[in-house]
């Protein structure tokens, strides 16, 4: 068993989780595939589009959460799409409403070209749903004082991004991803731009938390043997960060004895 | 089975290896400790300095190859501390009179302050050593000319550097090495300077056939935890480059619907 | 004169300046030196903390503008040692009811390592100012909404950071200032961890309109040199962003004839 | 006078230059264009294609020399096209009978597509013209065993190069040629790949003797404006070399007091 390899587990509002992986629902081709993905992958968190979801009675039979095993993963909706805090309050509390869990993935980008996070708006709405009950997750920049901030109102992680959403350009903000690390009292789990296992693990190496995917499988030529390698470079980097060592040298050190030889 | 989540074996000489990692056998507490963590990095090939070898009559008890088993790991000599062609060609010269595997990992690195390679005599000996059936594996700078001219000289891999030995830095040299590797005919292996699983995975994921690993594994808090986290980083990376895709954009790319919402 | 080798003027709130060259006025070793590195950086705009200008009528002799020609340099007080938007608000107006320009450099940060910058404050302490005729100036982390809602909010430049005060790393942000570049509709001015004229240049080439330097000059063996030598990277950095090109190949691109020679 | 700001002037061979700034002469639009670009730089050292050189009687009107006055300039062919160490030889050898200096750079790059240099043909070149007593000026990957073996063969300088010839991505290399510099008794001067003045003040930064242009000057929109910029840059590079400051701090350090202030 692969998941009993690292000593600690991963712990978000008093729930613990073997996995350390979160894997997002968009993109793949089908919801079969995205299904057989997420088996894959061993996460246990999945993150969902409240548009995706059929609330209430006129629900469609291909609703997205047929295809996930409410038992095994816990599902949070995100509020992608929202432009300021009240839609994103609003979108919380529909998904609440139709009985999902009130764990709340908050994303709120005015920016349609970037998608980045509206610090001032996150905050505002992390206050608010903190206040009713809710689990909050906010995806934010690299912006360690954003990230203090939304810790002090009640979040129960902060994800900071690597680069823009689907870009998969890996983590350019790591000087500031290593700050957020250094000061936060909650988990870290860096969200969007992880394009290859080797930022997953690097993300991991670095003390973060848990790492959040979605692009990056759902668009691979094979999903799930994407979603496999993230699971493994995301332990590796774990169990690197766990019993690895910090020692970085700029001089060689020659690994095989080198007086002379004969 | 990890081992067949993989399309390709890494084939050298004609031998096919399931596992694409080497282990070097330097630096580690003890010949046990060793052991162990070739036993849990999976590793088929395993480089080990003559030095160590106990060749001849007067063998010792604490010989490093009775901690290796030989049917089931491939013992590759090394020729650190050889400072020139002669030097070198004399130690696969020995060793395989002494009963090893005629295939020699060449190292001439006549500058003891960054061990780095050298050129002009790592292609002289593999001329020489190729003459005398030797499976030549050359250690050497991200050179993709003189990787070119090993390969025509018969070499069986190039073992481009990432960074100096034993320094953990990573793959400073990328540009370069993804210059070698779009251009040869041989196996790939990038050797030295790797320091963390993101390292290997993301020599994998640029296409490298393989990466060997000494000094991480061997002076980690854990050694068998860290060859395991490098096994599984390293698959994790060749599923990438075998399963994945190459599209990188500079923009967002919602994974969530995005159109406004209510 | 090189000040005239660019097409372009640095215009802020409707004030043209030929320098690009901000300069702090922190950590010289004497005032006296201070006003040689105004000098030979050939700046207009100097930033001063409140904290060491005499207001009122118990002026000491050795005050820092003394040693500044308020006629030559545009003196511009930072609020630096701010906590939040009142305290920043507060110095603002003693400043001028002190005499000195209505422009203000906002600095809020309530974090004594990093001293990264507050947006939620921020935001409102520009809000705030604004109101009041001031021409606002703040420091922001690297956050393309935080500098867009600025803008609308009425500052006259965003001033984003490059990596912490002080620590002189360069631009650690370089992804996430070319996307505020590229929206801005205000002055850039690339603010924090500029260490050397390499860095300088790079941000004029990425399109910033201004750079802000203090310490890398002030502790300089040769603080005087120093602020030539940014002087002129920045002039250079301009230059090659209005005449050069942004061809980038990955191939090489001969620049001598390579057909056959003989 | 800027050409005086620095104290140490470029010396090879035991000849004094003022400028750090070596420029290539191909790709611009016209001889013309090349020849105030050339002034413009205030570069000493011009490098020039035999192919473009007319040798001998039947000299044409619009040779390349027409338009470099050799009494300011020195000119020095290079063996661009040579394939191995005899063409490059041959080369030298013709140029030197035509009348031009003795002096040689030294390009043998087999490989057409990255034009990299060819180690092995390189040093025995060198040890060829050297004995003729060439002024050799080899041009090299950034290795630094290959630059010691040139140095001690007798080369007047190393060229490591920064990125393949032409594609203007700045210096990939940069751990390696640290090493290379650290090491060296000869002048290091950085050739290809310089794209952008940043990248030569970092070269500068870095200890570098000088920097070779050419592509980033010959295609600009405006040759004569990139030339004026590169020359600022590199001295003002140089000028951080010999009187900034390394020290390089992880914290922010505060540039204006921040005690709490009112």
């Amino acid at each position: 068993m692969e998941g009993i390899s690292t000593k600690e587990q991963l712990v978000i509002a008093g729930r613990s989780f073997q996995s350390r992986l979160l894997l997002g629902t968009g993109k793949f081709g089908s919801y079969l595939q995205m299904s057989q993905a997420l088996e894959a992958s061993g996460c246990q968190i999945v993150t969902v589009s409240l548009r995706r979801v059929e609330i209430g009675e006129n629900k469609r039979k291909e609703d997205i959460l047929s295809f996930i095993d409410t038992e095994k993963y816990l599902v949070v909706v995100n509020t992608s799409g929202a432009m300021d805090a009240e839609e994103a309050v609003r979108i919380a509390k529909i998904a609440a409403y139709g009985g999902l869990p009130k764990w709340i993935k908050l994303e709120i980008h005015p920016d349609p070209r970037y998608l980045l996070p509206d610090p001032v708006e996150t905050l505002k709405a992390t206050q608010l749903l903190v206040k009713d009950d809710f689990v909050v997750l906010p995806y934010i920049n690299a912006d360690p004082v954003i990230a203090k901030r939304l810790e002090e109102a009640g979040a129960a992680a902060v994800m900071p991004l690597g680069s823009p959403i689907g870009s998969m350009r890996g983590i350019e903000t790591k000087a500031q991803i290593e700050i957020i690390i250094e000061q936060a009292n909650v988990p870290v789990i860096v969200d969007a731009g992880i394009g290859k296992p080797s930022h997953a693990a690097m993300a991991m190496e670095m003390g973060a938390d848990g790492v959040l995917i979605n692009t990056a499988i759902a668009i691979a030529n094979d999903p799930c043997k994407m979603a496999k390698a993230f699971k493994m470079a995301i332990e590796a980097g774990r169990m690197a960060f766990e019993f690895g060592t910090d020692e970085i040298s700029r001089l060689a050190v020659p690994t095989s004895p080198i007086e002379s030889f004969l």
